[in-house]
């Protein structure tokens, strides 16, 4: 693999592996770390050195996202590689790209910085908060979720805010009506109700503008009632399409772990789909203690990939990619018997001790598999 | 097809085909801009020649309105065949409908402006404001659905409705009791205790009444907490009914799309239930390219209406209606081999990879007979 | 049956008949009206006059409560006839019960109004509120079904208010701290800056108390976000209670009504059991029109009790308990081909075509059993 | 079972008896009188011997907590038996685990008492409120639970969190661009306008920093709808997980209850995760009347642990350890026959009768073996 492939995988947002993910984590801090020194540098009343120190960060940040923004175009050629063969060609791909478009912007403010010396001015300085809150935003594969739950549930979400809508026309129009009169500076228009109307249906409440006559109390009541419904409403339909796109995409990902464990490989289609519902995947740096001797067992392990040592007393076992161990607790439930340690980077799928026994009522064949795999094992290398 | 059949079928509300949902589109763009040329004309510190623009906007949107109404007595015919044979007892009964009633009001503001000139009073005016957005939730299909979720949920809601005004009266009463004294201008009877207690058991929290005593502060710390039960409370129960009312709504439509797909008419009907619990609609312009080479194949889909071509090279092959396409990928698990683009409007219905890898699951031999069609359309157009 | 067991029967609670639904909104309504009138009274500004018929209307709504506990002291033999055969013995046993206790001190009002005059004075009068929103809490089915679901759930209800103590008393504490030197009337002590902490949790925010350091507003934001967690956590544990519960009610309920259709009599325990998760009930009033003409058919119907007619041209047929209609317009997809009215108030059940459908897959002998019938019918009365 | 033992159980956390149950809650009260105390502590504004009360509570409490932190160290070679055989490494371990730490902090309080008499300072005895609110938080199985979930949902709830922070960070830098020039003192730099959108986005709402613009008020208008969003999001989240994983521990504890029920060894291990999935676990003390003879039958129970007697006429009959009753009333749906009175504390499993004829259609077998068993033992023992 070349040096460019490896760089493009360490940065590629879907990679689950350790190495990528701390990248990712690192990036984040960066991103917000840029976002807090042009915040601070936008306050007046700070002294002199404390916003220098600012615009330092500010630009140091800027000038990592120009190297960043470098890097990915120097890689693009391998992430364009099953469309296009032209290095060029690539490259110009990924610049057009919305990634490379929001990367660049990110990059503004480095080019101030240099053409405008070590300090910004506040008001420009502000806009560059907005295209690094971008910048996070698209790199986030938690707001990609959110975005395709709210993409999945756009009839619905629409529909609730057709209801919010009617409803803030509604009592803004009857609270012109009621409080017209009264207090003309506040809901002497459409318009000026909606105000009111927008703060009373959100249950934000500023209190700045607020209804006096009966009537206009008996409607804030409602549209209170009102604005809690939609608020519930929204909590629902979300809820829903939250617990649908969660499921989906765990069963597909769990799904390519489960592709990888050899033991599984024996089991029918139908018994897989029962198990890759089950499980849970886990990721483990080297050197930490799974299962610790005279803990309850709550859970099995499947290695997927990675090594782990199990230690009993003075013995020590290797086990490789593939193998499954923490079978014993579950199939006694009696206390772990061996420390088991990783000793390189794993990813395990875990089976915890309720699902084991509800599998077991759905599939008993393959806790039989386990069962007689135990057994097999444990004659094998008796310390396992 | 007669004209008015045609047009009868354009202005349908159930319709999902994509010139009638234009056609809705357009319809409720109108209505909002309508609805903000009126607010708009109730702001009294706006210049004359604003105000002038808002009445313009007003009085046209009133005439195309107008014309509306019309032509849907026009066809009124059309939509009751079924029921009458008559032609004027037809427009009658259109016309004392719920739709026709709120669309012949909706009018009203068309002759205000005819008989009154252009400028109407900013009074008077904001009343259209109302029979607009009645207008508006008359047409919103999503309107229905939550409508529909609320009437099935009336015993719950009812209940939390109970829930809600006992707590509220209590609450109000005890207040009454304890800040009656040092605030009687805020506490001083029942009813002037309702406002605080609505305003902070929906924790709108205005601020303009506060309790000061002690107690008062108790009970308004229990009343704040009983309102976040409540408002959470609401969100259990539309989630609840939310999720059953879209889910029956989903089968219906996917089940009466899957009835146009001949493939699937050779599959049993418990199959058939099955599967229609897994598959989406979607419906796709002419011209857009649904599958592009190289990519990861994340779905397959059937072509319920419209049609499909397929790139292999310069090769090129078109799929009609009740075919499917997409399927290598899920099979082979490897990225797309062609691009696919619509060369129709589309209704397709499309399955995931992870919804077919349960099937695969449930239903066995639906994935064997998917796989042996395509091995078949392979050997026979050998670009699929 | 005698006179008094009628009179039990309607006033029974659990009762689900038309009849006694109507006597327990008539009592609701007697309830609100009463609990308005007394709040009325409350209010000192208002006309001699208008207080004088708040006065009457309580003291009405009083003695009419003191003739339901009569009425109820009248008839609690019949209630506790399986539990003794003295009727003294079963009225003590109703009146020491928790409804004949509330009933009892609801009829304290009328008393006093009796000794007092028809005026009451406005604090004595605000305690009457209290009794009768308890009698109105007693009477609410809502309310008990809300009660038990806080009842099944109260472990997780439990956790989520020790979270909230936990949050409350750390940030009124650390608010203290951060906060009692420029603000010391309100950040003070600990209890004094709860009523900040409570009024910022619930995010009710009233605004009377903000903190104003820089460290206080960190807290601030970070208390809103717990906030609005814990209000999350809150309608996620009542969602899932709310689910459960209702779907054992309605279990219970569907089942009771299905083991009085024949029909079903001849279908096994496994396949009824499918069955009563699809159906919904629905009480009727005599005179409707269930089914309309060249309608699109929704949904089949099993008439528990009561009797509808087929009008179909001039011939009309009727059905009586246990048998079932509208099913041709599921089986053939096609509209409606005769009127179906009520001739007696009718409890049905309803069969969703979604549900029809699906069940279709499930349990395709019942779907065979209603098709043959269907025939079996047809040809016998042709107009069915 | 030695004394240090005996008390090793009644303070273990999961232990689930009456007694360890009630040494919890006893230690939950004695944690709560402590916070009070001492927050009471903190008013300056209370009389003399108030403070002196609350002083020695807080002394009392703190004494309290250093008797149990050395009862605990004694005991502690017995919580650590499995893993060391030392005592002293034993009493280490404890020390310095989590619990042991808190523990030994929580203790402080006692020791300051100690040296500076009865009286504390208010400032540093605020500091034991947190102290004492931690180790409630410590204790407490709910908090446990909820942090599992938010463990588990960590991903999410981190997208969520995201998305919070972007919306905050933008709408700050708006508001910042839309109002710094109207209202410098509030939205003069990024920093300061936070403060509004963190207490507009939570739907706090203050009111002490409200925009005036029209652009800033339309700006928050979305910030308030993003907020409502944001907080749907949170609760459809958190639902999910708790329903996961209360179903999860759910299962756990009743598949362990179940185990001990010699009834069900004979049901195999399929039909064994079925009717773990209906049950519901229940303690009772000694002396209550589960079952009351005329009553309807809503449940059947199966008596996990402790001893019960049915009371039909004179005759008595005692049922012990993994007998079932109340089962007659829900094969016949009649009122019960005998009254049935623990005289023991007992656990018992609890059937509901929905869920009874809900698992009647899933495992017939089962049913049919209650009803055998039922026959079986009623000849035996004539009066169950």
């Amino acid at each position: 693999m070349t040096r460019r492939a490896q760089i493009c995988l360490l940065v590629d947002l879907s990679n689950q592996s350790l190495a990528a993910r701390r990248v990712r984590r690192l990036e984040v801090c960066l991103n917000l770390l840029g976002i807090l020194s042009v915040s601070v540098g936008t306050v007046e009343v700070l002294t002199e050195s404390t916003r220098s120190i600012a615009a330092i960060v500010t630009g140091t940040v800027s000038v990592l996202f120009l190297v960043e923004y470098l890097v990915r175009l120097w890689i693009a050629p391998e992430m364009y590689q099953a469309m296009t063969t032209s290095e060029s060609k690539a490259r110009l791909l990924w610049a057009i790209s919305p990634q490379g478009v929001i990367d660049l912007l990110a990059v503004v403010p480095a080019l101030a910085v240099a053409s405008g010396g070590a300090r910004l001015g506040a008001e420009s300085a502000s806009v560059f908060v907005l295209l690094w809150v971008f910048k996070l935003a698209a790199r986030s594969t938690g707001v990609a979720l959110i975005a395709r739950v709210f993409h999945n549930e756009r009839s619905a979400l629409g529909a609730a805010a057709a209801l919010f809508t009617i409803v803030l026309f509604s009592s803004a129009t009857v609270a012109h009506w009621l409080e017209a009169e009264a207090q003309p500076q506040f809901f002497g228009s459409i318009p000026a109700s909606l105000w009111w109307a927008v703060v009373t249906l959100t249950t934000t409440g500023y209190g700045d503008v607020v209804p006096l006559s009966l009537g206009g109390r008996v409607l804030g009541g409602l549209v209170m009632l009102s604005g809690i419904s939609v608020m519930a409403l929204l909590a629902g339909i979300l809820a829903n399409g939250f617990a649908e796109e969660i499921r989906r995409r765990e069963f597909m990902r769990i799904w390519d772990l489960v592709a990888r464990v050899p033991f599984f490989s024996e089991v029918g289609a139908i018994a897989l789909a029962d198990i890759v519902g089950q499980l849970r995947s886990l990721s483990i740096p080297a050197g930490v203690t799974v299962i610790r001797k005279g803990e309850q067992g709550e859970s099995m392990y499947f290695l997927v990939s990675g090594a782990v040592q199990v230690h009993l007393g003075q013995t020590r076992a290797t086990l490789k990619d593939g193998e499954f161990f923490g079978e014993m607790a579950l199939l006694d439930r009696k206390p772990r018997t061996a420390d088991v340690v990783t000793v390189a980077p794993c990813t395990v799928l875990v089976l915890e001790v309720a699902d084991f026994y509800r599998l077991a009522g759905q599939q008993p064949a393959l806790i039989l598999a386990i069962e007689s795999e135990a057994k097999r094992r444990r004659q094998a290398q008796p310390i396992s």
